[in-house]
């Protein structure tokens, strides 16, 4: 077990009904304006935003707001939000949306006080400042990204091709709400990407070079056990209450690091080497179109049958925890297989059945689903390389090589 | 799963050596003078007050030591402490040690704002202010009381026998140093008390009346889980960091209340009925001489035998997530019992390993083994009527009537 910090200042005021007391908490908490940022029209659709402002208004709150967040977030809109902050003295960023509008929130907020691009953040051509960044609240309406209280933030520039992820502690929300019947809406492609994200976001750190942390492992392995039980009821009846309310937790828990302390390589560092989601940011960089979850839907099991070998007791335990999967004993059960074949066969076994979950769910297996073809392939590893070197990972570090390797195992 | 609020300001500083950086990380935030607390001794034989202070001292962190503090702590010491930090000016308490120190160091500074007798707080004839609280901090020495991040606090007044709880969200220390090397000198008898203790806080959460959370249901077993598989690590060689490391970690994530949200009966109240840390408190008001977690280790197991049957599915999801026992399929296994033998077969199974567990450790079987006999019980019933009302708790309210059972079942 490795040593850490950690500090979750995030207050998480969950439940039935929760987006009507926003104006309520945050006049509360003593703010007097907020910068309201929203994606492209389901909050206006479904009256959700409505229902915010109303809440506000209610507490003498004043309030601009900034729609029209998309999916892959992009800077164009972030250097808006700044600009827009600026002039209106806002003293608070409000996302009402999932991952990508609370993460532009996010970037607005640190953007205000930075006198430059707000991109030179994510090129690290320079550093987030505390002094005048701006606090974020949230209400959450897509289970998913865990951006709701977690340090990571994740921006799209259209013109460069890239997408970079900017972690801060700094980033973290002073304020979730989590209302679960505002999932109830919720297409099933997007329960279902959301659903992915999150296991996503638990095997990037379990799948670290450290070894067992059991109290974090069982926590890791617990959270996912209950995803895959609750995430067909969730998609057999999206109004499902208790289904949608465990599913929102285990969005937060997924990525707020509690599934990860001690697993982080580096002190003070983040658990994991996040190769996947390293793979997948440049499919969704280059194909906007593409669901993150869905891209690590096929991206996570192609990974995990390259790389296990380096480290296959740590497979086996996920197996284990997860899926109930053993590995044969030749002698008990009478098999005729070797020690390494019973290993690899367990292995490939849990490998299988996480694929077949995402499957059943609706996600993709391969990337010809997702319209990404082998002539795609060096688009991809030219920003790969350019976002995180010509080598990266932890668990088993993977060159432009590996990549290519694992991109063409799953067209 | 039910509505909550949930929000951990503590920031934990976790691994080897954190105790040297304590005055860096206090003087980082900004304190300046701290009241420190310790208990009877152990921190000046093991060398670590003096490590403590002399990182105050370096950092020219001015410091007023009060030490005395004893199992179960009393509210003579908490009134020394409150006199003490108005005297000196002290804008933060420093607990040096481990629940008992931590809980003094609590009630002293929710003292020191309030006029009247500290007592008062605990009798509930007064109310806690956040106006002029001192925050509180604290370097952890034992783990066991999860009083490092949770909102409890447990004093005992002497001459009323009395020994009460009181919980806020204002109790939460804003800093823990976690230093497992630390727990390398405890005594066994120590450790496995304090494993009892937090085995103890997760299953008070997880037998509440609410039906089942399966994200938080499966984080309680799972921390269970790891501790029974870590705590005879630890015991067989207590310079194992590994498992000394899961442990103290585990003792905080029992008593934040991340192993409880959504099982709190009312919005905003806490998880569980805590209907065991009823009985066992008035064994260690009366008998000053118990621990708290090898009194649990007693009533707890005695408790479950008694009320198991108000929820039975409960408790089968606890033993076949913690221990994988499940009950027999009559007809598939071809044996002759009834669905409702096989279940309390399960049960007992359940129990019956849950405290050959404990017992393994070293912890008593029976209330003889702790020297209370059966003419001890009036005394007992009485504080507890006091204490807890003539019918308390949640998954089975319980009567002093059923009390007594519950107590006379173990003697």
């Amino acid at each position: 077990m490795n040593d850490f910090t950690f500090l979750l200042p995030t207050k998480f005021v969950f439940g039935r009904g929760v987006t009507d007391r926003v104006g309520a908490e945050l006049a509360a908490a003593g703010y007097r304006h907020a910068l309201v940022i929203y994606g492209q029209g389901s909050v206006i659709r479904t009256g959700t935003l409505d229902r915010v402002l109303a809440t506000l208004d209610a507490e003498g709150i004043e309030h601009t707001e900034l729609g029209g967040v998309r999916p892959n977030p992009e800077v164009g809109l972030v250097r808006e939000g700044v600009e827009l902050a600026r002039a209106c003295g806002a003293d608070l960023v409000l996302a009402v949306g999932g991952g990508s509008v609370i993460d532009t929130a996010k970037a607005v907020a640190v953007g205000v006080p930075y006198e430059g691009d707000v991109w030179d953040l994510f090129a690290k051509r320079a550093k987030i400042v505390a002094e005048g960044k701006l606090p974020v609240a949230c209400v959450l309406t897509i289970p998913a990204a865990g951006s709701e209280s977690s340090a990571s933030c994740v921006i799209s520039n259209d013109e460069l091709k890239l997408k970079r992820g900017l972690s801060s502690e700094l980033h973290r929300p002073v304020v979730a709400f989590m209302d679960p019947e505002l999932a109830f809406t919720l297409p099933a492609y997007q329960i279902a990407a959301g659903v992915t994200d999150m296991i996503a976001h638990i095997m990037e750190r379990y799948f670290s070079s450290v070894g067992p942390v059991p109290v974090t492992d069982n926590i890791a392995c617990g959270i996912i056990h209950a995803l895959v039980e609750e995430a067909p009821r969730a998609l057999a009846d999206p109004r499902d209450y208790d289904a949608q309310a465990n599913i929102m937790w285990a969005s937060t828990l997924a990525h707020n690091d509690i599934a990860g302390v001690g697993r982080n390589a580096v002190a003070g560092g983040r658990a994991g080497g996040w190769e996947c989601h390293g793979l997948e940011h440049e499919l969704s960089a280059h194909h906007t179109g593409i669901t993150h979850g869905a891209g690590l839907a096929v991206v996570f099991p192609a990974w995990m049958r390259y790389v296990w070998r380096s480290a296959p007791e740590r497979f086996l335990s996920f197996g284990r925890s997860v899926f109930g999967i053993e590995p044969v004993d030749a002698e008990a059960d009478g098999v005729d297989v070797t020690p390494e074949e019973a290993v690899a066969d367990a292995v490939t076994a849990t490998i299988d059945e996480l694929q077949a979950f995402f499957v059943s769910m609706g996600m993709p297996r391969t990337l010809g689903e997702l319209g990404v073809t082998a002539d795609d392939i060096p688009a991809l590893l030219e920003t790969l390389e350019q976002n995180k070197g010509a080598r990266f990972g932890d668990l088993q570090p993977l060159t432009m090589d590996d990549a290519r390797a694992i991109y063409e195992s799953c067209l």
